[in-house]
């Protein structure tokens, strides 16, 4: 490889769905620090659920302003083994290395976008393998370690795609006809609070304003909720909506569990509307 | 801010509740990263049963003699979003980040007190946030990475308080009168070992000494069970007392699960006493 | 202790059974970054089934080629509190510290075998404790950190045993008697792809090749899979053998999991054979 094309090694973050339970996590780790062994990595989450690539997405968007710059490399993966294509996207940022099946797309795109997608094809910086379906350590981890230390350029990797062509991740629109909010629970925590695809904006939009009360229709049941600014403006027990700390517009229940009072999972629909 | 009050950048050790399933705990490394780039951190641990102060504080306090001189923090916080307050502690450890509910006092009553404690309020040490419910990321990660650097003094991150006015942690005691031990179950641990609030000082009150049999009464049901030195001085399935490797008295069972087979959990009532 | 043995620090990986939920992998790592405050430190799991020996050595040896040459320290260990050895195992690698039981011994194997073995048993090499049930803690973590660092050589550690003189760890064979392949399962990873004992080499001894159809039968079904290259090759849902990616012969199921859809699980006997 050709010397060092930067001063200093820039961090790792590193996203999957691999578990914690077998050694995939820690092989990718001691992968990328005997090429990288001074660059950091940070795990962001390793327990998406397996194979759900708009989980993966969402939960690196939302880490990405926070991550130091550098390479972030995120690996959910369902079609690892087929024909699908291994990217590396160059941002302002940094660069992003993954599947090109959309679990970049988002985070890409919130810092500023694709200003250079190329794919991760040239073998001399992958491992040599017996078969093909461990990517994340044989041709993910070397790519992000390698960019990390500045031991190659993104243009090294592989031929360069058209900055268009990234996969892109369809998230669900909502739908503020009718004066009201048709939207959906995005993502439960594991504390069960649930966010919503709602921002505030579109809370305005519909006249509704922090203070107000909301109606909130989950199938067939309606609960009228405080807008509040956190749990301390409500009762224990009680549930609520307020902006998260994502800027978005979540529903929870103060010391308790949103999902379970309110009946809400991933995909939930929810509509939300001035009280009759 | 001001230039480095300190030569060497300090480890940062870091508890929380977060569990692993989210993001939460990789933004915290991540924000505490680009703050402190040099401090390593070490996860004590993340998955504190969600809220729970007492469990918190003690996993922190069972760690803290081995951890690296630097900074702790830990995020059990059920009253995120209320009035609670968020202080940093300063010990002859080193600093001590986290709500004010009782999570840090075990903690820093073993290191030997606080030697002065401060409200963590000045908005330029916090980070700009849409939503006010992730305090580990937007005010105590901060806080925590910018002592580990040296970058801010503890006095600079807002007012000081009374070091009596931190909230403690109420642990339940042992009661010895009536010639035997009233305790009860503190931990139990993954392996289903039962660790308790029994000392071995408490052990000699009642007259009980290493080596003895020893009765130990769960709800209706009396065990006699040897006090021993280590596992290996029963037999494989036997239940056994012994002073575990936090100098506690702990009832275990070899090569299997005291938990499990004497009907122990985490608050349960074990009374010690000589055997009839 | 001594001087400094070596220039640079080495990297450490860690191996354990000890789960996440307590704090005993936090702790851990802090007793080494005490001793060892520059040597990285690489997580391979933690989560090896409780006391599960060959689970453990067998997450070693898969690993063991992609980590940082240094030291390997592996704590799946339920004699401890008994009189099993604790030992360190020096090695063209490195060295592997660990309990005396098998879990070192194929990855000593694989990295060329035992140059060296020592009992660890010196206490000044320890740390002082109350209890002898936590031997991650007190006695192989230093060890592992002691020789990560340079501050000592294994030599100090203990008496040296016999190289021939480690338990080893007996894994089944696999039968080609009859024109076929009696084998099992080793290992289910988190995505339901069953790794067996059987190699390439030993589907050549029988006549079967890449590209073939193979006829799989476990307990009384049969299943007529194609041996194929990766999971591409054969539809969503449908069921394949091939080379995976640590070189051995393993049952999969594209998009789905191979454990459920064929009833297989550790321990499963497994027979392949050319199809009638």
């Amino acid at each position: 490889m050709a010397g060092r094309l930067a001063d200093v090694t820039r961090p790792i973050s590193f996203l999957s769905d691999f578990g914690l339970a077998d050694e995939f996590v820690g092989v990718v780790h001691a992968v990328m620090t005997r090429i990288a062994p001074e660059s950091r990595i940070i795990d962001i989450t390793h327990q998406v659920p397996r194979g759900d690539i708009q989980a993966g997405a969402l939960a690196l968007v939302r880490a990405v302003q926070y991550l130091p710059e550098g390479v972030a490399v995120a690996v959910v993966d369902p079609g690892v083994g087929t024909t699908r294509r291994a990217i590396a996207v160059g941002t302002a940022w940094g660069e992003f290395v993954g599947p090109d099946n959309g679990v970049l797309a988002p985070a890409v795109a919130m810092m500023g976008g694709a200003e250079r997608i190329v794919a991760i094809e040239d073998p001399q910086y992958q491992l040599p393998r017996d078969g093909v379906t461990f990517d994340g350590r044989d041709v993910f981890a070397p790519a992000a370690a390698l960019l990390a230390a500045g031991e190659v350029a993104i243009g090294d990797l592989g031929a360069g795609l058209d900055t268009s062509s990234a996969t892109p991740l369809l998230l669900p629109l909502v739908d503020n006809s009718d004066g009201q909010l048709a939207g959906q629970v995005l993502w439960v925590d594991a504390f069960g609070n649930c966010q919503t695809n709602i921002t505030p904006q579109d809370m305005a939009d519909v006249g509704l304003a922090a203070g107000a009360t909301v109606e909130a229709a989950v199938g067939v049941t309606s609960y009228n909720l405080a807008w509040v600014a956190s749990y301390g403006d409500v009762e224990p027990g009680e549930a609520l909506i307020h902006i998260d700390s994502y800027g978005q517009i979540s529903l929870a229940v103060r010391e308790g569990r949103a999902d379970d009072d309110l009946a809400l999972a991933v995909g939930t629909s929810v509509v939300i509307r001035p009280p009759k």
